[in-house]
């Protein structure tokens, strides 16, 4: 098991890394403080895990909440379902509640969990490659609008992330590859040597084979934890790890949420990301050129849905929590392994971006 | 113009107190970050003061969102109407939200910022004695669920809390009244020379004189800003802020949000507190008979309403934010001016309570 620290002050929580992890109660009873708990996840993980994780906390008072599955359903209806059930059992402020399923489940719990009594704690256990190494860690939870993706949020970090390894098993290869996105993001953003090691291992990873997809993820959520740390609230520099979301997010919203992955949006996100950085002179083409290649390993897409227009982008990012007094700031690459976020580029090279022949 | 602070580190914010505040585009404009401003209201409060605050805004981005007025609305389908028209304008994340009401519009404008994008500025306006004196300062924020009163919430601090007196010439007497609830309160739980005071000046006070408004809101927001400072997220002391609020927040539920305005009811509720108290040994009997004096000559009910039994107050109270690990803590008074939150009393004391014939 590999343990990692977020720094947050007194709002420090650990993140436990591991194949196995839900066969040991010590772990998660270790960070629940009351007699109730309440189970939050959907109608996918819960056949898969929800007795298991149930089986870990026995002596207490469990609840469960079995929501239905996809980021279509990730809006206050649903949300609501966890308020109703919480105050039909009477669950009072020392409540917990337990996040387990993929990021819209954590998205949602976490979300649930800062509203519900004005907030209470929550646990994540994130059972997707992409939550395990990205929406679990750090504090950003929510609900989408129907102008515009977790338009309604807050920052409410967990008490603690469990991620057992032993759930990617039951995960879809497609779902595999969106995860990927995520970890090949922290390479491009921060660790240009990352890079190196997911060219030479992106066959086993996946393949899923133990060891290096622990090793991915623990080196994923060490830099997630490090930017998080320096910067909760996404004053500046957190905002890096938007990498690719931007024009993902306009992807994800034209297609209807839940159409395309999270993941995938991500992926041709990023590629739209690096042909900018190669248009302003930033990175070379032979760093776009590798760049692409790897997201394209991972099974993920390299373009945006031909159908898209310059439009359509300029209309949906336009809502993006990015925008600061009218003006769209991306992230782009610096060079690879560096990433700003910045509003100062022409706007032809970001229109000219938007209508390239990809890939 | 008297100016308290609410000390917390970097979230600390001024309140400032006076006559007249809203002439004065300094005092707003010196709390507004960005260029885009969205004031919440009501259509109550909208054709009274909405044309004033959009007047000392000159050279923002003005939007405007009036809602229904009442407890009634304060839920989730209003709070979108806020998101909506927010997403509807494009405010982004340097938004600041002004709450231009009573506390219904701060609670749910406050509630709004906290999550709108993760979290935007907001100010709070209140225009009713008991916003100003309780609701505007302290970050409680949320909306109520069917199931009982602000269930769903955050604490969230405003950046600046503007109380204009001025405003209470347009309060029916009945809010006015409703208003006195709450100094009385602070005089239970923490003052006894406030209580003096309040005594010899309720006639003034009712007739809204300037002098002594000012006074007693001062003196109610400093034991406010105090307490608050002491214990920002209610761990422990805060709860004293809710001397007779359990019971109080029992009958709204009973009668129906807004059949008795909140004031109203926290008269009763702590008309019953007090009996508890007294029941107890804690305070002797003439303190009981000047306390509910004072609250009758605020213009307040000390009695709940007759039809309600025993078992309704106890099916309600049941779901108070103060149960923890299913006991029922009470604020109760050890002595007159000073409040103990409590569940180390005997079931009879409580039940007596509840079946006494008050006054």
């Amino acid at each position: 098991m590999q343990r990692l620290t977020v720094e947050l002050e007194e709002r420090s929580y650990p993140i436990y890394i591991g194949e196995g992890l839900l066969q040991d109660p010590e772990l998660l009873l270790g960070h629940i403080a009351g007699k109730q708990v309440c189970i939050v996840t959907d109608d996918t993980v819960a056949p898969l895990y929800l007795e298991q994780v149930r089986a870990l906390l026995s002596g207490r008072e469990v609840l469960s909440v079995v929501l239905p599955t996809g980021e279509a359903y990730k809006n206050w209806a649903t949300l609501q379902q966890i308020f109703d059930a919480l105050l039909g059992h009477r669950h009072d402020r020392r409540t917990t509640l337990v996040a387990l399923g993929g990021g819209v489940i954590g998205d949602m719990t976490g979300f649930a969990a800062a509203c519900y009594q004005r907030g209470v704690d929550f646990i994540q256990v994130p059972t997707t490659l992409l939550s395990q190494v990205d929406s679990s860690v750090g504090g950003k939870t929510g609900i989408n609008h129907p102008a515009g993706k977790n338009m309604i949020g807050a920052f409410y970090q967990p008490k603690a992330v469990l991620i057992d390894t032993a759930t990617l098993r039951t995960l879809p290869a497609r779902e595999v590859s969106a995860g990927l996105a995520e970890i090949i993001k922290y390479g491009l953003i921060r660790d240009p040597a990352f890079l190196d090691w997911l060219e030479s291992n992106m066959a086993s990873l996946r393949s899923l084979d133990s060891s290096p997809v622990t090793e991915a993820i623990a080196r994923s959520c060490a830099i997630k934890a490090e930017v998080v740390g320096a910067d909760e609230r996404e004053g500046g520099v957190r905002a890096i790890l938007n990498l690719g979301h931007t024009f993902g997010h306009a992807i994800e919203a034209h297609q209807g949420y839940g159409t395309w992955l999270h993941g995938e949006a991500v992926g041709a996100g990023m590629t739209m990301a690096l042909a900018m950085s190669e248009r302003l002179g930033w990175i070379d083409h032979e760093h776009y050129r590798r760049a692409v290649a790897l997201i394209r390993a991972a099974g993920l897409p390299v373009a945006p849905p031909p159908e898209m227009g310059v439009d359509d982008f300029l209309r949906l990012m336009s809502v993006d929590k990015k925008v600061l007094d009218g003006q769209l700031r991306l992230v782009l690459l610096r060079s690879l392994g560096e990433a700003v976020i910045t509003a100062d580029y022409p706007s032809d090279a970001l229109h000219d971006t938007l209508r390239k022949d990809y890939p």
